[in-house]
This record gives C-alpha cells, structure tokens and sequence, in this order.
C-alpha cells in the first residue's frame, strides 16, 4: 500500500460538477490501495472575488494579517467541498485546516515560507481509514498563531511539504495541462510532453519562467526527495515525474529539457556609472536594500575617452517604480547620469542536463535567433542553461525557433486548458 | 473605560456599504473610550450559497463535521472584512475565529454547545489597543479539536458567551429591529418598544417565539448575568436593555411584557389511548426518544363508555415525521387507535411579569380571543406567561386583539427591516 499526496488546483475544482469528478479520482486511488491525502487549491474565482472585497471595504489597501484571514476561508470552502463529494460516492473523508494539518511557517503574511509540518492529526485520520484533505496555501504562523500564506504557488508546496512530512512515495500534482513540456504549447504547436525530468532541470525551468510548477515547490521537493508526478486533471495521461538529481542520469542520456520564455520581468539601465572599483557594488546593494531580486546582469565596456560604462540589470516588472526610485536618491552618492527602464522584453531559456556533455549549444541558439532575425540583448548561462533577452514582441518566434533548432517537437498534440495561479 | 462587546447580524454585513457603515459605529464606540470586542455574522447571503453548493456536491447530505468546516468560512470572511474596515478608518483591528478566541464546545456538529471560553487571544490584543473581532456561530469541539458551529442564533450566544468570561459591562446586539417590542410590528403597527425587560421575560418571549433573541442566548445572558442591550444597527434609537430579575421589579411596576407568536409548531393528536396510567407516560417516552421537544400538552377527559382518551401535544413542525414514525412503531404496545396530526396551527403568548399581581389576565385573555371569533384550541399557562393555540388562520387576528385587550400599543411607529436568523 502506498501513500500518495494528491494537489488540485482551483481550475479542477471551480463548480460542483469539476469537484465531483476530482472527488471521483481521489476515490479510485483509495479504492486502488492507497493511502490518500489531497490538497485543494480555493475555487476558481473565490479568490477574486474576495479580493476585490477587501478592496472595496479597505481602499487604502487591508492589513496583511487581515488578508490571510481572509482568503484561506476560499481553500477551506473547496476542502470541505471536496469532502463531502467523496463522502457521497461512500468514502469517509476529513478536512483540515493548514493550521490543523501541522503546517507551521514564519509570520510573513501573504509569503510565509514553511518552517515545519506536524501532520499528526493527519496521520491519525489516515490511520482510521479516511481520505484526508488539506487547505493549501496556508499555515499558522510559529511565533504569533496567526493564519498564514505562503504565496503564489503555494498550495503545491503545502503538498509537497506533506508529502516530505509523511514520506508519502509520490506527489501528485495535478494541473491544467497533461505535464511539463519542451515548450509552452499555447505558442509551439508541437511541443512535447517529458515522462521525466530531474529536479535541476525543473528547477531552472522554474526559474526560467516554466509556470507549470513554482519554483519554491521544486526546491522544496528536491531537498527532501520527494518525487512530484505532473499530471492533467482532466485526462488520464501519463503526465511528467519530476525526480532524481540530473547527476544520476547517464552522460550519454542526457538530453536538452526544453525551452521556457518569462514575460515577467523589466530591464533597468543605470548609465555614465564611473568606471572604478565598488560602484557597480553600490547599485547592486542600492536594490538589494529594496528586497528586490536581480536576475541577469551586464556591464558594457568602458568607454575610454569618459571613464564610464553602464550597468543593465533586469527585474520583475512589478519591482520596476521601487527599485527606480531608491536608485535616484542615491544618484548624488553613486554618481550616475541617467536611468533607464524598458518593460517591453522577454526572457527565452534553453535547459537540459545534456547541455554539458554538447559542445556548440551556445552557437547553435544563437544562430537560430540570427536566422530568425531576433536580435540579443542579453545573454547569461549556467552549466545546464542559457538564457537570452530579446524584444517583447521577438519573444514568441524566439521560443518556436530554439524548440525547432534543438528538434524538441515531437507528434503528440498538446491540449491547452486555461489556468489559474494558485 | 468599559469593555463593550458587539454583535452584527448577518444583514448589517451584506455588503461592503454595510460593512464600512458597521466599522464606523465600532470605531465609533473604541474613540468613545472603550475596550471593544465585535462578533460578526456572516454576510447576508453567504450562509444559503454555501449549502447550496453542499448540496450539489453531496446530495444524500453533506456529513455535519464538513459542513462546520464549510460554513463556518463564512464568519471568516466577514469578520475580516470588519477588521480591514476599521483599519481603513485608522484603528488597529485583529480577528479571530471561534477557535482563536477560545469558544471550546461539545463535538455536536451543527448545535454544538459552548462549554467554556478561555479568550487569552482576545484579552491580549485588547491589552495592546486593539479592536477584536471574533467569528461567531462558531467553535472547537473539546475532544476532537474539530470545527463546530452553534446553530441558529449561534452568534448573538457567541457574543454573550464572549461578554461573560471577559467580564464585560454590557453585550449589545445590533438587529433590524429597534429593539424588543410589545409585539412582531409586522403584525401589530402600533406595537411598542420597550426600554427594559427582565431576563425571565425575556426568556419567556424568546420561549414563545419573539425572534429578536434566541432563547439559549438568553438563557446564557441570564445565568452569567450578562445585560444584553438589543439595538438597531441603522439608527441610534436607544434599544431595550435586557437584564436583571423580575424579582427586583417592585410589584407595582411590574407590567405585561408582550404578545410573541410561534407559527413554528404543529399538533399531533394520539387517538383511543387505554386511560390507564401510565400510557400517556409511554406515548412521551417514546416521543422523547427521537429527541424531540414537546411544548404544549392536553389531556382530554375519558369517555366513560369506552375507557379510552385522546393526548394531544405541539412539537416543531419539523418534527412531525419522526414522531409519527416513532409511535405508529410502538402502536402494538401502547394500544392507541389512531395518529392525527395538524400543521395549520399558531401560537400566541401574552408575557409578563405584572401577570402575578393582576388577577383576571386570563379572563380578559380568552374574551379578547372569544370577541374576535377566534377559537381556542389548547391552553398552557407559566407563572408569568399565558399561551393558547389557535388556527394558522387566526393567528395574526389573535395577536392583535390580545395587544389591544391589554393597551399595550403606543405611539413611536415600529420600523422594519428585512433580516436573517443566524
């Protein structure tokens, strides 16, 4: 018998009848043999709706404790929903709130992160024969007992974490797409489904902007080994299991992942910085002070007859006004001439493990994007990766040529569903 | 400084409008000086959209412990939608759920009791300056540690609950109505608004269907002595202040209270009973043991020709099916002929404690019921109240001419606003 933790996402579960058919799959697993705790995201749009409440009651924007109260009410509506409908097909099954389920994190309201999951009540319901539920996306904080959030993308961590908590043999997410692809197949038709991917090519995939699973997640799966099985809510297709480190795969089956794209992010440039030692330091503290994350980075060549050079980093948009704003108050101290934003790009990433054992990978993306006649911005690598930034409007044929040029399409035909976030 | 606590009813709550209005009044009374704790209901028409979904996904009826979990988000919602309202007004707000705030019960989902209230949470934010809200209707069950909900009229109960173990000055109840009145205003325009009324009264009208309080709310009002001041959430009218014993009421203030009426009854009359004792004995045991509340009682005089009487009794129309299953099972054994039942029957009670030191009350009672050509069906009399059954038909009749037999109008004209019940 095996213990399997099941995720639901608010699109599986977004009227009575898509959480009737959920309730249907969660009891065949049981009916398998199985050992089944399932966490559900809140119903497709109890979270706007909700925030746009607290909007119209708190125009000056509502406290964040107050928030968090506010919206894990939506995960325990279609928990407790959810139950019942398995309840009605003759199976017992008990919700839990993240704060019941042992799920303990910092006080950080609206992204906690998970400190710790004590699932003893959860263990205790699984050992009376019953189907557990668990509210995803939320906690109780360990200092104030206040109910918390971890953020986007959260209800995957919680059950991911459970899942490390209760050694269960595999996490099961199940999504609006039949797994994770070799590109987003809303913008290349022939995309390919992967049966496996390690943990670090998910992880820069993650990173890259591949928004199937978050980031948090995977790093969470992969420091306690928890296999995450990727599959469609609608179908019964294989799906994609995430698991084992990328060193286990031999050098011979290493083969590129596939290509993931970010709109998310914006380019600052902070122009005539002075050439010397410790400035760029200085803007890169500048920003960091504001929390914010910096992605890639380049400094241009000095140019010899000024002694200056310019630095362009890029950010997520949202992050663009705050980040803008610290560096112009320190304009006197760093010395800089100008600033400069520009929202309209995008980010293409080519992944894999075989990218180290390949020789000429480099040459080949670029030469694709030459040949498609997009022009670089940007580039930056890891060992199992390279990115590029291009145009906004280049970021879709930039993504079609990389998927053709490293023969990643395959004859399986993608079915895209509409999605949600949480 | 007084420690006031607050109760809104789900219709105060039913919008964002409503909530910013209901968020002034409480900052209103903590810049008054007070300590405030508010407990909030959910919003109008949450509580029916919940079941509704319940039902869909669980037709044969959701499990009790699920539909807690369900509908106690409600609360949730609301109570933080308050605290982010208050926070826009610019004062600190903290809410908590029945769990938080320390409301502990019996495991009985769906009527839990409330056996304790520990608010150390309460007690610390207020210590810090804070408003509290506390989600009503709602609590943790002692043994299980599982959500449970209080039943109808659970949130005033919570708010009185609260008010005793934080040895609060006063628990004021914000509602549609003004106030407690001499009579439902629906039915009798002049009726009157009362300033006091003593906790057996009370009781006596909850007891016989005024709506405006629920009879365990009082009855938990007057053991731990707590005054109750009923008021309008839509208007600064003084309201009527619940509290003390009609003990202390010298004799010659005390008065009649009101007329309350009940349409929430029906009548089942057992036919042919042996008139032996003991078989009237059998017929309420056997009701007793479905769980069923009997209210009204009357034994008819035996035919001496053959032996035999007939026992008629009220109980909740509700209750109907199972008491007639029930005693049409244990037909053999109590040896009756026949079960007749009628649901098209009323209620209505005259209270008041003025009713011990004027005798004659029930004379002028039944003439005011015999001049409007109203039959009287049963009888029942308290040392304080008198109730008679009559026609469905003549229910309303009967209320006011008992409200003009005792002069009990006056002149301020009764508003009414539409409401809800938990």
């Amino acid at each position: 018998m095996a213990l399997v933790v099941q995720k639901y996402g608010g699109s599986s579960v977004a009227s009575a009848e898509r959480i009737r058919r959920v309730a249907e799959r969660i009891v065949e697993t049981k009916r398998a043999g199985n050992d089944v705790v399932v966490v559900v995201s809140a119903m497709g749009d109890t979270t706007d709706e909700l925030l746009d409440l607290a909007q119209q009651v708190c125009p000056s924007g509502p406290p964040a404790r107050e928030m968090d109260m506010l919206l894990t009410s939506g995960e325990r509506i279609s928990n407790s929903l959810v139950a019942m409908a398995i309840h009605s097909l003759g199976e017992e099954a008990r919700s839990f709130t993240g704060s019941q389920a042992g799920v303990i994190t910092t006080g950080a309201h609206g992204n906690a992160k998970i400190i710790d999951v004590t699932p003893g009540r959860v263990r205790d319901a699984l050992d009376r024969g019953s189907i557990v539920l668990v509210a995803g996306f939320q906690g109780v904080s360990q200092d104030s007992k206040d109910v918390t959030t971890l953020g986007r993308g959260g209800s995957d961590t919680t059950a991911v974490a459970l899942a490390a908590a209760l050694k269960a043999d595999v996490c099961e997410i199940y999504t609006d797409v039949d797994g994770i692809f070799t590109a987003d197949p809303r913008i290349v038709p022939d995309a390919q489904r992967l049966d496996t991917v390690s943990f670090e090519e998910m992880l820069e995939m993650a990173a890259c902007g591949a928004k199937v699973l978050m980031l948090r997640c995977v790093e969470y799966a992969r420091r306690y080994n928890v296999p995450v099985h990727v599959r469609s809510s609608y179908t019964t297709k294989p799906g994609t299991m995430v698991s084992g480190s990328m060193e286990d795969i031999p050098v011979e089956e290493a083969i590129l992942t596939g290509v993931a794209h970010d709109r998310s992010e914006a380019k600052v440039t902070v122009v005539g910085l002075p050439d010397v030692p410790g400035y760029a330091a200085k803007v890169f503290r500048a920003v960091a002070e504001t929390e914010i994350n910096i992605d890639m980075v380049l400094q241009n060549i000095s140019k010899v007859e000024t002694g200056k050079t310019d630095i362009t980093f890029t950010l997520p948009k949202t992050d663009v006004p705050a980040a803008v704003e610290k560096l112009t108050e320190l304009q006197g101290e760093i010395g800089f001439t100008q600033i400069l934003s520009d929202e309209r790009i995008g980010k293409v990433s080519l992944v894999g493990a075989g990218m180290k054992s390949h020789p000429g990978v480099t040459a080949t993306f670029c030469e694709a994007l030459a040949e498609a006649g997009i022009n670089i911005d940007l580039i930056s690598t890891s060992e199992i990766r390279i990115s590029v930034l291009v145009a906004d409007d280049d970021l879709d044929d930039a993504v079609r040529a990389i998927h053709k040029a490293f023969d990643l399409g395959g004859d399986e035909e993608a079915v895209v569903h509409a999605g949600t976030g949480r």
